[in-house]
């Protein structure tokens, strides 16, 4: 399958046939308090819990979770549910080291303060000062506003462990960053 | 929209209105040089570059790629891209600071090590047996291979920055962290 999008010093003309059905299913976070945590995705970003497991002999849970559009239909069934989960992209997994909860002093680093790394998870919204004045109504610290900084149409806000989380609206961004 | 999934302390049990449309768009990681990231993932994982942005004002330029589906269409036109990509799920961004690329000493941090946050992203296969050979002939480096470790059917590679890439096969995970 040849690229019919952008090319770049480094970029494969093509897909390998060898990676067909690769997806990319979720990205991991850590988290001090699940609870916290599922209120926080559930709540303010719509999130529902696909699957929760449990690793008693290693003191962890996994969480994974998903935006999921209106009328998308989750399999009922644990096993079908956990064969679905793992076949889709864009899922949310929040992994709880058990007693972090308890610990008034503990926290996770979010990767924008040094050392650097990861940046941030993204959401994208039909209507972004809609979700600005959602976010608002739920007291979400905001990192910049759509208007603030030097890029504009995105904002960033975090969440309870302080990971930052992007939102914009795609039809925004045509003019951004072009070359 | 009432959850049809799982319920845990936290949970909402059903889903705003005010989230409808909410989509988990990206993650982005910051890498070194593009160069090799390019390569790699689009070599190794099959993945496809859908837009670059450059902010030369800012010095840093953004790479959003995706594990794209056989026969998925992407739009040709940049701005109809630009919408489409924002509105997908499972996008990968990567981050490039200018100048990193020269600097032999630079590196990011991986989060894994201290201080502990994000954890790793995930690329869902059909086959895991296939996909640990395939990496094995780009000699991708393993953290964990399928049969290691208290957890069987899943391994971690690492990307050119050593970020950690689970591999997983949906189907070998139903037995898996059952409560």
């Amino acid at each position: 399958m040849a690229f019919n999008t952008e090319q770049q010093p480094g970029m494969t003309e093509s897909v390998a046939p060898e990676t067909r059905g690769f997806r990319l299913n979720h990205s991991m976070l850590r988290v001090k308090d699940p609870q916290r945590s599922l209120a926080f995705y559930s709540r303010v970003f719509g999130m529902r819990l696909l699957r929760k497991l449990d690793f008693p002999e290693l003191d962890f849970s996994l969480y994974f979770l998903a935006a999921l559009d209106e009328g998308e239909v989750v399999p009922e069934d644990v096993d079908e549910r956990t064969r679905w989960t793992f076949s889709q992209r864009g899922i949310l997994e929040l992994t709880h080291n058990w007693g972090t909860e308890k610990d008034a002093d503990f926290r996770y680093h979010d990767g924008n303060s040094k050392p650097q790394g990861f940046g941030h998870i993204c959401f994208s919204v039909p209507d972004l000062d809609a979700a600005v004045q959602w976010l608002d109504s739920h007291e979400v610290p905001f990192v910049k506003r759509p208007d603030e900084g030097g890029i504009k149409h995105v904002a960033f806000v975090t969440d309870p462990d302080g990971y930052w989380i992007e939102i914009l609206e795609p039809a925004r961004l045509t003019g951004l960053g072009r070359s």
